[in-house]
């Protein structure tokens, strides 16, 4: 098994991408104006989860409209800008198709839409209360810290060889985001559970013992549901990890547990010793669409 | 292996979820009277998908709310009716507990959740489009229709021993619900791709071949993202099995979907050699909830 206490592990990370999570923090495009509200914002692609965490409404019949454009949308974020664009309503477009304020793809553009959109809806202090937390979470992830005091590393031997299951009751959004991440940075296969996650855990995975790939659940937040879940699961699955969230604002929690999972997902990436950068291939995807 | 044109085969069905699933069109509670617009409609558990396919808001300033109590919500059903009940607004609850109209626990609940909707808020027409494309494709799941005429018996054999992935670029909200039929009917693990499903067919299943279950994409509805994603499956997985929708309204198109899907669970789990209900088990969770 690969050693990620040992530099040797980190010669798959070819175009060095521990570099840009590490450098996450303060970076992507800033807004040159604050826009006039009522504000609401559409996410595509890798910019879904920052229109979810910012609890923007998704339309707006005044004010301005952020339209980010992350992702293989065949045209519809194009579409639906043309149509939302009237005298009273404003569309500012963030992503990496023409026209747009530039924001270059990457597994890790979701961080960079949420700062953008903080940044023109004036909301300065939350985006702080974000950084700080990434900021805490990154003192623990990097490559340099030990495995033993190192949660991300911890968690990539936990999923090792298992079909990571996710499961945040405190904001949903964030199991299909942790799947795009093991997919693209970790080049794994995961599972979210649907609406119903409790039936579903108590049904689906009742016959799973005798096949397959041996199931992990992460559990990510704390409370209730996931009491209830971690009782249902551990009878079911191979491992449950669960990962309570740091203090902070609950905005703040949501994009540290990410942070963490990103981290997680690179490291994952090098001990399958597979790139953990995947620029060719969705280049293809990406003049298809 | 199990023969879906036997006899014997359906011991299995000890309850008898076939006569359920043969009866559904026109069951379930029926509203007392038309209630005053604008509707909002809040769905949990079994009560999701009908609140996703109405397409109505999930919040009203006045008229009526629609609080479809389908599930195991931890009391924020219950709370959130209490909050919107005011002079303006009226809720009316709709599900399995104390107060509400009754509506009994079943994975074919769905459909009854959203005939009481469509009819309290006066689309009869939606319905009996609806009820039409169900009866137009019961003639064909039936287990009295053989293996070569029955979609439905096909796309089970299909998927057995597979590890079902479910993609409706049409109406993303039928992937989830296709994961709960599967689970709460046929006892069976399915996978549902995140809001990037593109980028996520693209590198998730990049290094799959080497390990764990075979998959089956199965891809609901037609269109554009459907040959694409045709087209990114097609290497990467063990089966492609392709669903186009029937004739119809779109929300008929889904209904009929997920009613096909309804039966093919019930056949997997025939192949199984399992009992396609689940009361019991999830006795205990409505218990603890």
């Amino acid at each position: 098994m690969r050693d990620l206490d040992r530099e040797e592990t980190y010669l798959a990370d070819r175009r060095g991408l521990a570099l840009e999570l590490r450098d996450l923090v303060g970076s992507g495009p800033v807004p040159k104006e604050a826009y006039p509200g009522p504000h609401a914002a559409l996410g595509y692609g890798e910019g879904w989860l920052a229109a979810r965490l910012s609890g923007l409404p998704d339309w707006t019949e005044e004010g301005t409209l952020f339209v980010l454009e992350g992702g293989y949308d065949l045209g519809e974020a194009a579409a639906l800008a043309l149509v939302a664009e009237t005298e009273r309503v404003r569309v500012v477009r963030v992503g990496f198709r023409e026209g747009a304020a530039y924001l270059p793809p990457s597994p890790l553009a979701p961080y960079r839409y949420l700062r953008f959109l903080l940044l023109a809806t004036g909301q300065e202090e939350a985006l702080s209360e974000v950084d700080k937390a990434l900021l805490e979470e990154r003192k623990r992830l990097t490559p340099e810290v030990p495995l033993e005091a190192n949660p991300a590393k911890f968690l990539a031997y936990t999923l090792l060889e298992r079909l990571p299951l996710f499961y945040a009751p405190f904001f949903r959004p964030l199991e299909e985001a942790a799947q795009s991440l093991f997919a693209r940075i970790g080049k794994s296969l995961s599972l979210t559970p649907p609406h119903s996650a409790l039936e579903f855990f108590l049904t689906g995975l009742e016959a799973r013992h005798e096949q397959g790939d041996p199931l992990a659940a992460v559990l990510l937040g704390e409370g209730e549901a996931v009491r209830l879940a971690k009782e249902i699961l551990e009878t079911r699955v191979d491992a449950v990890a669960e990962v309570p969230p740091p203090e902070g604002s609950r905005l703040a929690q949501a994009v540290a547990l990410w942070y963490r999972l990103a981290w997680t997902a690179y490291y994952l990436a090098l001990l399958y010793g597979v790139d953990p950068s995947d620029p060719e291939v969705l280049e293809r995807l990406r003049e298809a669409t």
